[in-house]
């Protein structure tokens, strides 16, 4: 199999384990939680890996794992499968079914996996038809059909995300969560399941190539109500044309060296402190890469390592807050009180979390709750993978 | 006088003439009015420059053309100045009191312009105190003070923005204008003089270095919504990072001459056209930047002219649609139905205002109009000569 230019995901344990348990604050019908299951990966080279989803063990996913099910998400720039297998639970060695997810920057190596994955797992041939959703679904219907011989059922990318995204809330153990920057280690991350009964309306901006946002009514009623050019192709784009970064995760790892100070205009540049009226703090941006307008500058930072990762940090927070921004004037208009940040835009990285929680918090002065997804870039691959569950049964009943 | 490093502005004639009537669509206090007073500028190279302005021949103003006035604007990269002058009008040939504009890279530059010529003027010593607004005027207090032997008063920037724009709109023959790219020639500049009676409430997005998001609900009640670190100076920095462009004029030349289909991902790129499900058009842009990701394409793209002309473009066109949607968003949040854009970003370039105007239109669904200053980037540094006039005429009285 040709893995190359390819970034296959491993699939790491969340024991979910409680901790600690901190007093509800906004809402007594949501529990906050905190969790060690992803800030326990430490400096692991896995802490951003997108860990299996058990499902639930009702009636309609009865014996799922032992089926061969794979649904794709086609995305701008990547290419997301999930599949199903049936797995022991290492502390309580029960089998249980489980959602696994990969993801591919060809369509060819994703259809590459899947053969060889289904001819290795022994389950028998691909449950047909294949769901494919995100924008790429229909123009890659064709050759995935012919790849892997078996019908292809394009799904409307938005109707994917929202029952995904529905779905996860819903059934997975601590899928959503806070992030909280400046509390200790162990609550960083605070989990957020919230009962059904609230739940909606709220509002998910899924960050992919480009970005949309949609508010969600219920599983069926839902509107694509904005988007932005500013996702992470965007981001990716630019790093790359800025820096020596093969991929975003080397981005990822600039930014995490980088001092944007460097590079952006600080209210402190620009202000005298003692009198700024704007009551603004120094330390806050007032214009990213305001330094580089300076031919002066511009020319002593190009090509060098450290100028490198000032820029990308300096561009993580850029795309970072500006997201944030952008989401919490969508849902301020459609009067929500979460929002949930999906896509592969964010990876669980801390800087990025970080600053969309900042942005939402302060754009919303505090009327907003930034959450995020243990699932993330794989909500619109789950929502078609339910679909499948659902024209199955549908049909055979 | 060291002008180096500097961008003189010469000042042009708008002539006002009115050379059609279009009915008024929205509100009928509000009178549509054409005039090639800026198109009419062609391809002379003059033609984003700002034209100076008539001030009005009311008791207020009488002979402050024959007073030695400045007020100076500090700003994250740019320091603008307004002055006073008294001149023959090229028509009647009747005296008339003018406001004037120049803009500078360094404050220094800046002073060594007011010295040299309010002595060339030989009205006499400049009034004090000298106004200074903008986010440095504290920081420059103690240099222009030295410098110029004079006493300095630092003006709020909000309430200098909020005095010069409510100034100009009451005050100037065709201040502001909507811009229509696919119109006609004459038509695309359409004068939008408005009644003082419906003016209010309005919004004013000021795109310097960083962007400032002002609701205005008299000349004296406004607050600061909003704003952005992706301002001019932003752009203006990322540009000169990905490009060899020297100057943001530089930048907007090679926008002009770039092609953004060839950086960008858009729809079309992604979907099948036949069964896009969002119904977006195929032009759409979905991710700016989303096929520089591939690195193979990155490197292709570095260091060809045509490329920097590719990537510029799209980054005027991500910055302009992105500052569009945003101030749509909180004149949506504030019920304004009037948005006018200001600062130095603007340029009153067409591309710019082009996006600014479909993004405005788009996003509010019709419902927010999209406005464009002939002085633009001069707004804070006229309601700094405003608060002289006003301090002056208090001190006498």
């Amino acid at each position: 199999m040709n893995t190359n230019g390819d970034q296959y995901e491993s699939t790491i344990v969340s024991d979910g384990s409680i901790t600690g348990l901190v007093p509800t604050v906004s809402d007594e019908n949501i529990v906050r939680r905190t969790s060690p299951a992803l800030s326990g990966d430490g400096d692991s080279p896995v802490k951003y890996r997108t860990p299996y989803a058990v499902l639930p063990s009702t009636e309609s996913f009865e014996d799922v794992g032992r089926r061969t099910i794979y649904a794709i998400d086609c995305g701008g720039s990547l290419v997301k499968v999930v599949y199903t297998c049936i797995e022991e639970d290492e502390n309580t060695n029960e089998l249980e079914s489980r959602l696994k997810f990969r993801k591919f920057q060809r369509i060819e190596h994703c259809l590459e996996f899947i053969r060889a994955h289904s001819n290795a797992s022994g389950y028998g041939t691909i449950e047909s038809p294949i769901m494919c959703t995100g924008g790429g679904a229909f123009k890659y219907e064709a050759l995935i059909g012919q790849t892997l011989n078996l019908k292809v059922e394009p799904i409307d990318e938005m109707a994917a995300l929202v029952k995904g995204c529905c779905f996860l809330l819903k059934y997975i153990k601590d899928e959503s969560f806070t992030y909280h920057h400046d509390e200790e280690p162990f609550k960083q991350y605070q989990y957020r399941p919230i009962e059904q009964t609230v739940a909606f309306p709220f509002q998910l901006v899924n960050i992919g190539t480009g970005i949309s946002v949609i508010k969600i009514e219920s599983e069926n009623e839902f509107a694509r109500i904005g988007g932005s050019t500013m996702g992470g192709g965007a981001f990716t784009g630019l790093g790359s044309l800025l820096t020596s970064a093969k991929s975003f995760d080397d981005l990822l790892k600039k930014a995490e060296k980088g001092d944007h100070r460097n590079v952006d205009t600080l209210v402190a540049d620009i202000a005298s402190t003692s009198h700024d009226t704007l009551g603004l703090p120094d330390s806050l941006i007032a214009g990213s890469f305001g330094k580089c307008v300076d031919m002066k500058k511009r020319d002593e930072l190009r090509g060098k390592e450290q100028s490198e990762n000032d820029m990308t940090k300096s561009l993580l927070l850029m795309f970072s807050n500006s997201i944030g921004q952008m989401a919490t004037l969508y849902g301020k208009q459609h009067q929500v009180k979460r929002i949930y940040f999906g896509g592969y835009f964010i990876r669980k990285h801390p800087l990025t979390m970080r600053t969309i929680s900042y942005a939402v918090n302060y754009w919303s002065k505090g009327e907003i709750e930034a959450l995020f997804l243990k699932h993330e870039g794989y909500i619109g691959a789950v929502g078609a993978f339910l679909e499948h569950l659902n024209q199955v049964k549908s049909d055979s009943s």
